[in-house]
């Protein structure tokens, strides 16, 4: 059935700041760029100033604006609800959708702790709709070319990831002091932030599940300057761990936002018994793969068509940016809601990632000691 | 003036194929990245084929289809042609288009000769419309930067710029033959593909004009399998030329479609008295920059932004796409409209790129030996 | 005084396979590259096979070749004895010649475990010749510039630390088990061999002492096959860290011998307040050096006659390779001997080290726990 | 036969300035690197300064210091005759110590122009002993496995080659006047200087012969500070020539001394029909390669013991000198002479490297005129 043929998809995001605006980008050319996808229709925009919202609308190309998040997500010719609000609000919003019927994609993180994100899992399963999370560097094609090649065991048995997640923005000590380094206005620092992303792909590249966890969190600018004076810092500003996993396989996890040179730096490094695979998010359209224990890091351009969310954009050696992971999101749930099947990452992914963060800071207020998470499977899983 | 007040300029783009759907993307986005810009409304994409348009149109956002572009550049709502048909119908939609009133774009090449390029140049210069030409790497943002560089003095006096554009498409000697290795359908191989975009950036980076051009096209694999046997290549697969250019600057280009793990190269380096830039297309995001002669090279992300056409998209250390390339261009041809200013690059630089193209092919004939292009000036500047 | 006209030094090297080897190539050039330091004069080469030992002393270049390392070190033409033995003989064999009223230079390791290392430190402190530990690394031109960049500010405060050091010749799950993965006779695993030179980096990189470790040790390849039927392994083959310092530094550590693709991949990264610094052995002629915050990552080729240790060697861009810093190793020692100044690494140097892998041993068995150092000072030092 | 049963082969060196101390490297090394070479005696250092001679003799390694050549070469102690003086005295050296019935080794270039060099290969061509070139970058390891690689048909049929060699020590434009600035003292600039090296690398890689030459040679800085006022540089410091060779391959040439940022960047890319090979000299422990036409670039660690030149030296992953190309170099002569085989390259390597740089030239006086050189083989074979 030809795209013009069948009826598009309403589509609301709640939220116009940067998620909002990476969102409406994905909205505006899914439709181009993955014809297959069923067409979408973007109804509203939802955000909390009115003039702000008006103009965001216009300018990213949506039907209408609104300021009532609630009326827009009661709407008849709204089927999919995409929440692109502060974390905070994410689970009242998500539940509220899901209730209400529509198909519900959430932006990282899921939720602030394990508890509000295990009563979202909870709503999404109670729910006729689909729910899924917006991790999207899942999307980005050398990544989900790097799981296909472990999935395909191009690398042997995995070992040992290394992964890495590094920035620089508070990297000067006399960077002021803002919500986001308040525990109580921000819920956490580097780790949640970066950690989650990190995390995520550790699970997802390996297919394994996270058994033990040993972390430590560190303040490395302890006090930053307020408006009346110094402010203690609440948040971590890096972060480590070391991870045990199902399968024998060990991971280890660094996250900073103090590494000078280091704008935008998740690293990951993936070591099998026949091969390993590295990736750099500053160069997203490549990877490195090592093919055999005799084999050398070969610099694979990841711009083919046979590569992973690549046959709807441009020929080979067309470098691809961060903004097209979201698009490709946007087509899979689409997909997924022709099909009925559950689009990953599901809550469940996140909340699984939510359990690794949790226990990484238990185990730094501990001094490190490791913090036994079982055999890993999900909780409800476990009690049935 | 906020972008909902103004009335938004109507444009059609001529031409559903690859450039046609490129530039699609830049009108379905250039209001949402760059919201300074005037406003534009996708008014008619136009096609030969029925069918295939009407798709196309509905798919890439347009509000209607048309297979008729005499028509469409002839409507009141349409202020903008935009041509991205194949080369040898540049000329005529080009100059129809000026002689409509209307402002144009035409993707490169200009034309498929000098003759040619000529008119169009008279053409624009007659025309109440602006004319722009799409080389859309002038707007990669590494390239802006490099550019900006070099003019504001950062790499000291231009002496000489190395310039190669790699592909490797051609590399098998099985690959079978096709319209685009016969000159008499092609016009050019290699050197006109690849080295227009390479010359113009020499031209542009440096400031200068070419004075002086040897050059040598070469046929590497002189025959292919046509359907119905082997067939003799008629067009170039790799080229060199030496530029002399004003103010003792110095070029080396090589272009090639058989240069094997090459996808898409464009590597240029800028070697200063005091400083040096590199790049290379495959890595679009960054720039090395050398600064100082005792310096070393530096590898810049160029997502800052402060870097040239990057305040519209998202924070640091997200990289941008081949894509983006176009949105900018787009952005620029609606601000020049705005303003009543040239936007560059003009017909006239693409004029000036054609003359060294057509001076390498006759140095190469002749055995190599220089071609006197004299101070390197156009010719209607020369002779008035 | 020209070196002409100073009587040398004699020197013994006891040992003849791999690090005799590569210290005789020291000794046979350092006078040729560094003229400046005292003239060393190749005594006696001894080992333990005679045939194996005549040939390699005539190869290598000795006057003379031994199989009594006792009768050696007893030699009055004898200043220098260096020490290249298993690590189970590092103790005895140092300790007497110093009793001797030799100069010592241990190869590392210092000792198999912390207690040997003390009775080494105080027979170093009680004995009139010098004693010099050979952490060689320390003497690659660009780890040696990364110390004086750190040193001279030029990054700021040191904040974090960054150290991996992987290779992959273990890597085949069907690799033979052998003596080196027996904890009887290896000691230790991938621990100590890597991470002990990434331990010493640390500490020399930052200037700061170890206050607190968490470790992990895995054997991420728990048996092997023996020559009958599979065996355990009872070393680590990789292993993880977080370590506290002084002046609130952190620092991570990750070894491993099973990271596909990596042959000899030390590679640390220091961030600083204003700066930051990265280095890969693989690429040992290299240093990245960001300066100031707002700084790109410049690639310093560290083959400049004003860079360290390079006054000796050849001009400008003619890369050095790893056996150079053996023969600065020399030098240093020689200059230290003609000064009599303590040379560095001190035995000391490495005790503290010992401490560190002591210490990620101990958390590793709790579970990562940490263990606390005190302030890190030497316990000699405390006590006083 | 080992090493020590043979009489060891006496070797003198004529030259105590960079090349005389690099090749008494090689000869004080060859012998514990390379123990299946026969043995050689470091017998006399010849030099012009009887102090310095004598210094230099005492440093390096050799047995004793002469200030007369001709005495040197007619000793009955001396096999060998290394010549490393300035290449104007090559000429009239070599062949008198070929006449006193030596085996001679010649650092590059062989001679001062192609005169001077078909002398040279009569006299070698007559004389007993055997005659060598010094092209060390022929054992570089990466180089020389780049090589192998190609004659073993890895990358297919070469096509074509991108040669550049790139440095900056003239970047400066108030860099000095100096003797190698002057057609008259210095023959050429960095044509003969750099493109020899570059030009028998491309003869080497492709292994085919120059069947016709373009080229341009510019003074880029035409003109320079003397020591009583401006002076006119009289050589070229960067110069371009595009070759024609037997099989259809072409190859492009680049050289520059004004290249800021590069310090030693010897680069080579060789195109063939089913892969390709990239090296830079700057990186000599690397070598990248791309196998098959699907392939992608791997990153190969020229350090393994299969690798060529690499069995004498350490464990993989432990990266090599530059100087270590010296050794090889002593090495493969003392194999020579013990086989009696020609060793290569020979004086005739060196005379068509010389051709193609005097073709070059004489194109570049021509405004980049072909230069047919005919069938590319040597005169002395083509008149027979």
């Amino acid at each position: 059935m030809s795209a013009a043929a069948r009826r598009p998809l309403g589509v609301a995001v709640l939220g116009t700041a940067f998620m909002g605006r990476a969102h409406s980008h994905a909205w505006r050319n899914v439709g181009a760029v993955f014809p297959d996808a069923p067409p979408a229709a973007m109804r509203v925009l939802a955000g909390s100033d009115p003039d702000r919202t008006a103009d965001a609308a216009a300018r990213l190309g949506w039907a209408e604006a609104s300021t009532d998040w609630r009326a827009t997500i009661a709407r008849d010719d709204v089927d999919v609800v995409d929440v692109c609000t502060p974390g905070h609000l994410h689970a009242e919003m998500a539940i509220a959708a899901l209730e209400a019927g529509k198909h519900v994609l959430v932006e990282k993180p899921l939720a602030l702790d394990a508890d509000e994100a295990e009563r979202m899992v909870a709503a999404a399963a109670a729910a006729p709709g689909l729910a899924m999370l917006g991790f999207n560097y899942r999307r980005v094609p050398a990544l989900a070319l790097a799981r296909q090649l472990v999935a395909d065991g191009a690398i042997g048995r995995v070992r040992a990831v290394r992964a890495a997640y590094l920035q620089d923005w508070l990297a000067d000590p006399d960077a002021p002091m803002t919500w986001r380094l308040r525990a109580e206005t921000a819920g956490s620092g580097a780790l949640g932030d970066l950690g989650s992303h990190a995390i995520d792909q550790i699970l997802v590249l390996t297919g394994e599940r996270v058994t033990g966890v040993s972390g430590a969190l560190r303040t490395v600018q302890p006090e930053r300057p307020g408006p009346h004076g110094p402010e203690p810092v609440t948040v971590d500003d890096a972060a480590w761990a070391h991870l045990d996993l199902t399968g024998g396989v060990t991971a280890s996890l660094e996250v900073s936002r103090i590494a000078v040179g280091r704008k935008n730096a998740l690293q990951l490094e993936v070591h099998g018994t026949d091969g390993a695979i590295a990736f750099d998010l500053e160069r997203l359209n490549e990877l490195v793969v090592t093919r055999g224990r005799d084999g050398w890091p070969e610099r694979v351009l990841v711009t083919e068509p046979t590569h992973p969310h690549l046959d709807g954009w441009w020929p080979p050696g067309h470098a691809l940016g961060w903004d097209s992971t979201f698009v490709a999101q946007a087509a899979d749930l689409l997909r997924a809601i022709e099909s009925g099947e559950q689009p990953r990452p599901s809550f469940a992914d996140g909340l699984a990632v939510q359990r690794v963060l949790d226990a990484v800071g238990r185990s730094s207020q501990r001094g490190g000691t490791r913090i036994d998470l079982g055999d890993g499977a999900p909780t409800e899983t476990r009690t049935r």
